[in-house]
């Protein structure tokens, strides 16, 4: 099986069979990252351009390792706005990126849609890294292949998902996905840090965090932004702990063998209390390890769906 | 036949046949990047260090591209002037860099001449990509190549650069390629923004950009610096984009097959109208391609003199 | 013979026998760097991590340059503490860093201890590359490798280190490994930049930098931190000069065939005059050139060590 497209734009558009496929590979490839030669040689002579211009060194990280896992040439492009466009418009640089033909362009920019316009204009296979609030659909991806490594299948879980619903594209990929697969989403956090229409996703809406987390096989903190207290969103970063923060006495309401986890950075003391990012039910730390071989394994498939339209071209 | 320096300093200093020589071996370089693996193994084991001071995410991405493709191992100083040097000299700077003994250096400085003093000091080969507003050698040799693909030729051709002659050193490069092949050369910008002793450059100048264009078989677009404004050069950027904006009006009246360049990046309304950039006469996109086979052809040539002085050595 | 640890802390710890082992493995590898594939397939697979969050550009290229002539694959972790940590506490930048389990991290950090506390935690090789005011024991290698090049031997030999004693990782890692192997140290700043219990180190204390340099068979430069003089340690550049620099005047003093170092950059003129920089007892380039065998010294050992233990594991 093959996926259906040479692109990854977001988990919007793909299968659950296409799901878990990828979550399939990702599972044979995590074996090479346990070897001495943690190397294969899929993408020798392949370049990756990583186009990140919002910073991010975890995820930019985590790709470059599984580029270099698979033996791909891999370019950094981490320049900040302001320096790499110089008054450019956005089109024009996705332009001038497209026109040095690199195989793949893996991209993280704020303006949600933009790997979707290189996508529409480009010879190269497309991953998007994370655009605005957008999708982060390698993050969902990676999620739920923890989820599936500790439970067995994502079919029926509940999952609670708590935070800044509204700017979160971690939130949105994941709904996306765990829709898909068949779990229960329930969302959780302040009224102003939830979507106005929060009921098209077809979750279960809970405002407060007790009512989320009570029986949830898996509870997913997502990150506070420091700059939205001073938008105004949440009086202080103490109240939102007060009530949304992923605590012992919060956490021991929900399923015996839940797992919490976080995609990080963490705020400790905000979303998340330090005993639970460090207790024996946080797989917070697993969830960066099989992010190298959840985006090997999406390389991996859409190199062979780039090959072929190579070779009908 | 061999390049006859192991640097590429400047077009000043090129042999006609040693141009030539480059944009033919860039002809047959630039089929590796049209393969599925792009990529030859001729500096398999040379290390290149990009050394950018100047920000530059567009050129160090082009010569890092290249270095790839040609199997070489890359290093990336592009540390701002103040963090790298920390009150170090310049020549210090430089000499540090050549006593960790890289088969290359690319250099881009404010400074110009840095990367002959370089030269004089190193037993690396040594690239010059940009050096303050005194040459850019590599872009005048990929315009160069973009022009002859396009018109079978160079020589007899007539070329209109337009813009901020007095800081450009893509144009000086360009002015002194073009006239060593035998092109015909109309320089046109505001007087401010022409040299002194422009009538030294053997060009013809054009004080109007209709002059500038009529009848040219290539017209070439310089960036207009934001900053040369605030600086007094022109009153207005709404100004100078009136009197010397590439517009349609404009480039009708080129020759029938003209050319449209810009080196990029391009400020859209200011030195050249969106129809313009966007138009069947612009090779703007092209010259971004072929400026990684004109640098693998660079390298690849120089790579063979560096050979040679090594086993004479 | 084999290094007792996988990792690279400090030169604390590390024993008479195992100095000697890098500085003799070091000197096999350094030819390597003289041949024209500048290459061996030893690290070929492995992953090592420059996780820089101190600016460094000097020591980040020479062990990136050192990695990569041992064919490892490298990340840059660049990024400013914070962009990176966006809030994380360093422990869990750390643990995230760890989960993506590399095979080498090579650290810089502000912290004293970061790579101490990494080494607790992690499954890789960890290599410090400068913790604070700590240690930095790949400079005192490649500083006792220079010297012994020059002087066949290290003990008995009385090396003067003039400067910011206080604040210098630099010096703290020389003073060990030069009493380590049998040299006299002697130590001279103004009063306000020497540690309070210098005594504790073993060595002479000189407060007139006359007394410190004659008959030294080494003189060591530290390089001034001008923001120390906006703190109040001494009142200006000028003086200190006057009185700390090494000019021609006081090396004449030294021995007759003394050697001049400096770990760079410098300021010429503060610390050390250009005179002595740039004069024939100056060895202050070899320094550089010598770092990439030191440190592709360090990391060959490690992997054997890393290799057996994953073995028996």
């Amino acid at each position: 099986m093959r996926l259906s497209s040479r692109h990854l734009l977001g988990i919007d558009g793909l299968s659950r069979e296409e799901i878990a496929l990828i979550l399939d590979t990702a599972e044979s490839l995590a074996e090479v990252g346990t070897r001495d030669i943690k190397k294969v040689p899929t993408l020798r002579g392949k370049t990756v351009v990583n186009f990140f211009v919002e910073p991010s060194t975890r995820t930019r990280s985590s790709f470059e390792l599984a580029e270099k896992r698979l033996s791909a040439d891999t370019i950094n492009f981490s320049a900040s706005t302001s320096s790499f466009t110089k008054g450019e418009t956005l089109i024009d640089t996705l332009r001038t990126l497209e026109a040095m033909a690199p195989h793949f362009v893996v991209i993280r920019h704020s303006q949600p849609g933009s790997p979707h316009f290189l996508a529409r204009h480009s010879a190269s296979s497309i991953i998007n890294a994370g655009d605005g609030a957008h999708e982060h659909p390698t993050q969902a991806l990676l999620d739920a292949y923890t989820i599936r490594k500790h439970k067995g299948r994502l079919e029926g879980l509940r999952v609670a998902i708590v935070g800044d619903i509204l700017h979160s594209r971690v939130a949105r990929s994941n709904i996306m996905l765990l829709k898909t697969m068949g779990a229960e989403v329930v969302l959780c956090g302040p009224p102003t840090l939830l979507p106005h229409s929060i009921e098209l996703f077809g979750c279960e809406v809970a405002y407060r965090a007790e009512q989320a987390i009570e029986g949830a096989d898996v509870v997913m903190a997502l990150r506070i932004q420091r700059e939205r207290m001073t938008a105004g969103y949440f009086p202080s970063l103490r109240e939102y702990a007060q009530l949304y923060a992923l605590t012992p006495e919060r956490v021991r309401t929900a399923a015996s063998d839940v797992i919490v986890m976080h995609p990080g950075p963490m705020n400790r003391g905000v979303e998340i209390s330090g005993p639970v990012a460090d207790g024996t039910e946080s797989v917070i730390l697993e969830q960066v390890t099989n992010g190298i071989a959840v985006r090997m394994a999406v390389l991996y498939l859409l190199a062979g769906e780039a090959g072929r339209e190579e070779t009908t071209a």
